[in-house]
């Protein structure tokens, strides 16, 4: 029996580290008239799906794979957020459709 | 009276749509040694702060941002989330840092 579960890997760049992808969209709202807006940082959202013995190996999984692969820990943080088990979720189309 | 409100705008490939950012990290986890990982796709994280008379027009205001500037309808869907009120959450220290 393994547990399937759906998660996302939110990394950002640490406060203090230059995000240039950020300045750019600033640089932005003047054109298409929005005011108001301010502090605006880029980052990536990974979401994936971990088959795993219980939520713990699961999480671990996702630790790792976080922390070696999906964030440069020197300039960026990570935070992980569990979006759910897959059979009630339903994973991305794009791999594990149904027949 | 102005209300600041802190957003993140998750930007995702559309299902169906290729990833090519996804398949990379997943032709990475044999490497790591990484076993039960599927259905991975990267998009982006894009976290925010607005100041508007209320509510309504903070959300009206990320609304438009996302479908013209952050998110590329043809290909990509958007997902707009309320991280909280600024006071209490606080923003980046990026921008508006005391002192």
């Amino acid at each position: 029996m393994t547990v399937d579960t759906r998660y996302a890997v939110n990394v950002s760049p640490k406060p203090g580290i230059l995000d240039p992808q950020g300045r750019a969209v600033e640089g932005s709202l003047d054109h298409l008239g929005i005011a108001g807006v301010s502090a605006v940082r880029v980052g990536r959202r990974i979401e994936l799906t971990v088959s795993a013995a219980d939520d713990a190996a699961a999480r671990a999984v996702v630790e790792r794979l976080a922390a070696e692969l999906l964030a440069n820990p020197l300039i960026e943080a990570y935070q992980i957020e569990v979006l759910g088990a897959v059979s009630s979720i339903e994973s991305d189309s794009a791999s594990g459709a149904p027949g």
